[in-house]
């Protein structure tokens, strides 16, 4: 690439790199093996120092008309961050200061480079919350905002999205623009913002986040609720919110996933009775106030049938139990050949789970479904028995379709990536794709950041 | 206009009209008097019947290059709604179906020409709860969306985009698109849905709206602090917060203001002392909560100086306040150039009330403030001495730079509409308007809905 000393000028010579062994780990993510993106052999990444840096390197990539790659904790799964042309790799690792926590404003002001447990920390160290946990703490916070990333925690107040107040970002043609602030309401026009929110990165590189806080929750407890029957499970979701509690998470799991997670990490699945699981997670403002709302939840479940109700109110033992439920892909991974990620209205939850179990039968193949119940928003894991079949694509396209028919979309949290090209052409209108795609020239008309996304 | 005939044979003779007298009431918003736009003079109303017919009035407007003005409630304060150029008022008034209350999914689907009046009435009918409050009950759920309603009810759960998962538009070149559904989780590509919220009738006609719903909340409890200094009650907004408590409103008014309301309302506002107030509305998960959080509130303001904490628990009673509150520019109005819609950081209110008074001082004149503390959005009310001192314009553009200054914006909840066309000039950077205009070229090439909105 004949642009590295240009590139050399602006960040300083240590912090560009084409040595193949310096730059391997920039070239994959954590997308699912069957459907793995081709990384391109020609890459050079690049570690900025600041927002001034990063707008010269995309002027110049825009005269050049390089591709660029921006890169965040690259923890993403459908291959978002894989550079698959020749071009940029551009990594946010280097804006990784919390700039600001704001007690009197209940907002954090973080750059892009910012993994998540390090914000989770810096905002615990002031008494504070931040709600949302989107999985693996080593998530930056440029990239849960360019995927609007969801997770357990998003029942009571919802993903990402909600949280973010002000982006500071770079555009493709390098202009630098801020967008809201430390506001909690602002209706100054189209809403560029909400935008830039789940772009995936083609409309421009997310440099610097405001996201509003909450106080810390007084008391937690998390809830482990046993039913003997999926749809029993299942149906008492509503219910529970319907009782008038909103928990920060109601997760479903079945005995059988469970188990192989907890064995994984040498823990116990603390439940003893049932196959069908609900880990609710419930906040409140005071102890009393948690204990009620554990108390009505446990009431609600077994009017509908729970076998077994226990309460965690140690911080360990809530610990553990979600430490099994966040690693259930841990041990099931080499085996995964793709994790969908499918989202339906919350109450057909058990009718797609019937309509997995069925198209899994049929072609005598193994899919572990689990996931987030009260947000519709589950995840069948696809193994690989699947792919040694030769029935790997028409599986994925059977629980698709069954998604579909139930009102529901192909991607709840995930976001499309590299890996789902196929899908997002097949249940994305034509119309819709146009006006994407007409956006995506009006902020890129060079068509340099990352390109190769499902979205274009 | 040649395209009356046309216009009848879609919706039926009886739903079309250009008789003067007819179409009066559709020429004007609730717009302040100091900022009216103009209206033309040469408007036919129609009314459709439903979304097909819609999409047949834009595709004949498209052909034939005429301006159309969608018309929700009309109570829009910036002549969005306004046609200012000869053509059709598209009124959804006959889209006024609740289609259903979906318990299951804690879902409403709702036309886009149902009132919020009859939305509540709706939800509650069913015992849940739609939380937010933007204001007038004749406002209709489109315009609603279409303006991003903010409201008293933001505090704990956001402004409305925060409740909207599903829409149908229309778009300007005639073709219906679904976005979103009854979906809690939805990364599929760029997120049109989000785009359309706060559009203000530029990008499309949104013909039907899918919500979220609450539980209703057990119970329900309305304080009003006092304070004798303005200061002292601001600070407080914040500890409350910090203290673990999220009410759902938190409001600051003055004496003078709010006992001009009340006497205009024959009630009487409840607090005995004190000149600056806080009335804040709390929610909980059960009568004990409520009471919890209300005694902790009513802690943190006496650490901070209240001279008087009033809890109001009957229904008849903390419904009196709000409608105080509510009405509050009812009896200001006849005297009212124009209403700001400034949003600061929250810590920032104080300053910025301070700065406001600051500038009344200087140019004599009467500038009535009073709004939501908690999301740092505040309603000066610029009266109409400042206009006949021939001042009014000054006087606007310091606020707006006392609002500048402390990291605010110009439009907290109200948008730009027809009023705003300085403002948002002077206030949104180029690139952003460069953008947002090119975006409206994208959905609306032949720039037919809505022309003459500040964005454009």
């Amino acid at each position: 690439m004949t642009n590295v000393q240009e590139l050399q000028r602006i960040v300083g010579g240590d912090w560009v790199t084409t040595k193949r062994e310096q730059i391997e780990s920039y070239l994959m993510d954590e997308v699912y093996v069957a459907v793995r993106p081709q990384p391109s052999n020609d890459v050079v990444v690049v570690k900025p120092a600041n927002t001034e840096e990063i707008s010269k390197i995309m002027k110049l990539a825009n005269r050049e008309k390089i591709p660029v790659y921006p890169r965040g904790g690259g923890t993403g799964l459908l291959g978002g961050a894989v550079p698959t042309q020749d071009g940029i790799v551009l990594s946010l690792e280097r804006l990784d200061r919390v700039e600001e926590v704001d007690k009197d404003n209940l907002m954090v002001v973080v750059q892009a480079g910012v993994t998540l447990g390090d914000l989770l920390k810096a905002v615990e160290d002031e008494d504070l919350l931040f709600p949302p946990h989107p999985g693996d703490e080593g998530a930056q916070v440029g990239g849960m905002v360019a995927c609007n990333a969801g997770g357990t925690r998003a029942v009571k107040y919802g993903v990402v999205r909600n949280y973010v107040k002000g982006l500071e970002v770079v555009l493709p043609t390098g202009e630098i623009l801020n967008m809201g602030g430390k506001l909690l309401k602002n209706n100054t026009g189209l809403d560029l913002m909400h935008l830039l929110i789940d772009s995936e990165g083609i409309l421009g590189i997310i440099t610097k986040v405001i996201f509003r806080l909450y106080p810390r929750f007084a008391g937690i407890a998390t809830l482990v609720v046993s039913w003997d029957d999926r749809h029993a499970a299942i149906r008492t979701v509503p219910k529970i919110l319907q009782s008038g509690v909103i928990p920060l998470a109601m997760e479903y799991v079945e005995r059988d996933v469970i188990e192989i997670s907890a064995e994984h990490l040498g823990l116990k699945w603390p439940a003893a009775k049932g196959k069908a699981h609900l880990i609710v997670i419930v906040s409140g403002s005071s102890e009393d106030d948690v204990y009620s709302q554990c108390q009505q939840i446990s009431d609600v479940c077994q009017e509908h049938g729970a076998v077994d109700t226990l309460i965690a109110e140690r911080k360990e033992e809530q610990a553990e139990i979600l430490k099994m439920r966040s690693e259930i892909y841990t041990p099931l991974k080499s085996r995964m050949a793709d994790g969908l990620d499918i989202t339906v209205p919350p109450a057909n939850v058990g009718k797609v789970f019937d309509a997995i179990e069925e198209i899994a039968k049929r072609f005598g193949v193994t899919v572990h479904t689990f996931g987030h119940a009260a947000d519709g928003n589950l995840h069948p894991s696809i193994m690989m028995d699947a792919v040694e079949k030769g029935v790997f694509k028409e599986v994925k396209k059977e629980i698709y379709r069954a998604a579909a028919d139930l009102g529901g979309v192909v991607s709840g949290e995930h976001g499309v990536g590299k890996a789902r090209l196929g899908e997002f052409d097949l249940y994305v209108d034509a119309k819709s794709k146009e006006l994407m795609r007409g956006m995506k020239r009006l902020f890129d008309p060079n068509n340099i950041l990352n390109p190769g996304t499902a979205i274009m």
